[in-house]
């Protein structure tokens, strides 16, 4: 029976609850939204102070040597590595997540210059669905936009690039990564993969997956707008072009040439200069997942997923799951279908449950492994059942905006 | 007479004193390295740890509404706008300036479909060059690169865009930003500046200009690798296209529609979510220019130039002083040409003077108006003098990469 203290229990005997314990939270806060922006780690603070103050402050320009600014990003690159399943060597970091994945499928159709279709799909985040249509207009590439269920029997020998997002920011359904690479590779195709909505939460095996991108501030627990990542096969590195060039991909970039020369490595998909009071709040971030396997991250996933799932099947009436119940089919966030799922999720945030509202009508709650407690599902139903029964939700204020 | 007593009564005259006052510059060391990371406003450390602490320690996701966070780019701009001599509403900020550059050139170039050149010049720093060089091989356009000096007589009816950094990162030169503005618009060509050694040091005015770019951690201090600007004229705004769409662009990004319509403003430039502790510091960072009329600081920036050159060719020997003496050609760094270049600014940084050092053989030193003290000049001479005399520089450790 799932009663308060079959959650006690659970949080008692997590393996991961000592990373748990490195998070920040505010009091009287169930935090259901870090698949959105995770918190805070409580160490990451002072980092920050001493790279304003003593680095930058004192250190002034002599830092970019003196500590290794100029490095940060590929060190980043390296921690970012065994969390998403790659080799070390292969990730950089920096700018967005919609310009890494402008440059890793730019990148990735130079690979097959005599196909033209990039094969996406409707339930891609809007900044994906964007950047592919303003890329192919720019290169004269067709992009061709299938639904979820039907990428597999899209894929054919037009194809140059398959660009999907592992798991749907709305539904949280995830694609049969494995499967669908095995697949658009067997047909000739290069796969970009986003791991925006994965990374950090779920096992994560990216061996033959062409590239792969993300960003630092959901699961990972980056900050606002940390910078993303951008992972290369070590079969592409050396021969890819990034569409973008800047002096930070050069292969000698203080020599200050006037021609372009590639960086051998990772470095070749980086831009410009990097915002480093970002980067390296999200570098200090990152280790908290020093040392945990990502099997841990899904196996708590799961459980977490699972419990709210059922808890909402016996407990609370009018919304409608429409994440897989299949564990394996779905990321670490649960969504439910409200009519008026605007004023809920208002009134659970005021009621200190935060979580966040996707159009028109999806109650999102994310469930992060690396901070989250069991004992949250527990809290976070119990609120949401008050909410409906007492009907709060009516007299809820609803942004014109974002709820969260 | 240029004696210490001369540049002591300068400080005590200047105007820009309390714009002075507001930096945090460490005790023994003659910063003259503004122009390529401007030092720490004191003010700044606090507003980033409340950022870290308060906004998103315990305001979590929903501080991207009660903190505004949404709108931070477009208040930095506004913040910018009277710095670069631009009308309020028309920046945006965000990205590395190599990408502000790719997505203002890629955008100018869609305003002359008919025409395929784009003009640069050798003198512009290199990533502009490489940035240049990728956009042109990705729409299949071509890049003109001329000597500086050769950029007037080149504009002729095939150039579509002429892009062009308006202080030389190298020597100096200031390039004839609204002579060239102006014949180049003649020519139909649309003109894109560089404003990376520019904005925060002199007087400008892009009133005629259709597209600038620039970044934020030189003279306007907003910490290192803080993110860059880009204005676009108002006559352009409505009707450009963004290479690069991403959901910042989005004339309604929290719609989640899977349809690119781009925003009316200058939004339509943006493109992913932003690095929000590198934009707040760049945000504070800027209150120290709030009031002061740019010609203020040209008005300084010109006096400490000329005398910075006075008091080279008066006392030191063996130093080539290749920034143009007439100081309405130059912008607000000096450089030095030396064969051991290196070796001396190695010993410079040693004795507290920081400048740095461009392949092959120059010494730049930078005077920020901002928050140079008059007596930095002569205490800048006075210190080379004595590195020079002493021989210091004969031992002084050369790093492998650059010196600062």
């Amino acid at each position: 029976m799932l009663d308060r203290a079959y959650f006690e229990r659970l949080d008692a005997e997590d393996p991961l609850a000592p990373t748990v314990a490195r998070f920040r939270l505010p009091e009287g806060v169930v935090y259901l939204d870090g698949n959105s922006l995770g918190p805070l780690p409580a160490h990451v603070p002072d980092v920050v102070a001493d790279v304003v103050e003593r680095q930058w402050g004192e250190g002034l320009v002599t830092s970019w040597n003196r500590h290794a600014w100029w490095t940060l990003a590929s060190r980043v690159g390296d921690k970012l590595a065994p969390v998403i399943g790659v080799p070390l060597g292969t990730v950089s970091v920096g700018d967005s997540t919609t310009i890494a994945l402008y440059k890793a499928v730019g990148a990735a159709l130079g690979l097959r210059p005599e196909r033209s279709v990039i094969l996406t799909d409707s339930g891609n985040f809007p900044t994906d669905l964007y950047a592919l249509g303003s890329l192919a207009r720019t290169v004269g590439t067709e992009l061709v936009v299938a639904e979820p269920e039907e990428v597999a029997a899209r894929i054919d020998s037009t194809i140059a690039v398959l660009s999907l997002t592992h798991v749907d920011y709305r539904t949280g359904r995830r694609h049969d990564m494995a499967a669908l690479t095995e697949s658009a590779q067997a047909a000739g195709a290069v796969v970009v993969w986003d791991l925006c909505h994965s990374a950090g939460a779920l096992r994560l095996d990216l061996t033959a997956a062409d590239f792969a991108v993300g960003c630092g501030y959901k699961y990972l627990n980056g900050g606002p707008g940390a910078p993303a990542y951008l992972y290369v096969h070590p079969q592409h590195q050396g021969i890819i072009q990034n569409p973008i060039s800047g002096w930070w991909a050069h292969a000698r970039p203080f020599a200050m040439e006037q021609d372009f020369t590639p960086a051998a490595g990772r470095e070749r998909m980086q831009v410009g200069t990097q915002p480093i009071l970002s980067l390296a709040a999200f570098d200090a971030a990152l280790d908290v997942f020093s040392g945990i396997a990502t099997a841990a991250l899904e196996e708590k996933a799961r459980r977490l997923t699972s419990d709210f799932i059922r808890l909402v099947d016996e407990r609370l009436e009018g919304f409608e799951v429409i994440t897989p119940r299949r564990a394996g089919e779905r990321g670490s966030h649960v969504s439910l279908a409200h009519p008026e799922a605007s004023a809920i999720m208002a009134a659970l945030v005021s009621a200190g449950v935060i979580g966040d509202v996707r159009p028109p009508n999806l109650l999102r709650f994310g469930f992060a492994p690396a901070f989250q407690r069991h004992v949250d599902v527990w809290e976070a139903v119990d609120v949401i059942e008050t909410v409906m029964d007492e009907g709060q939700w009516r007299e809820a204020e609803v942004p014109a905006g974002p709820v969260t």
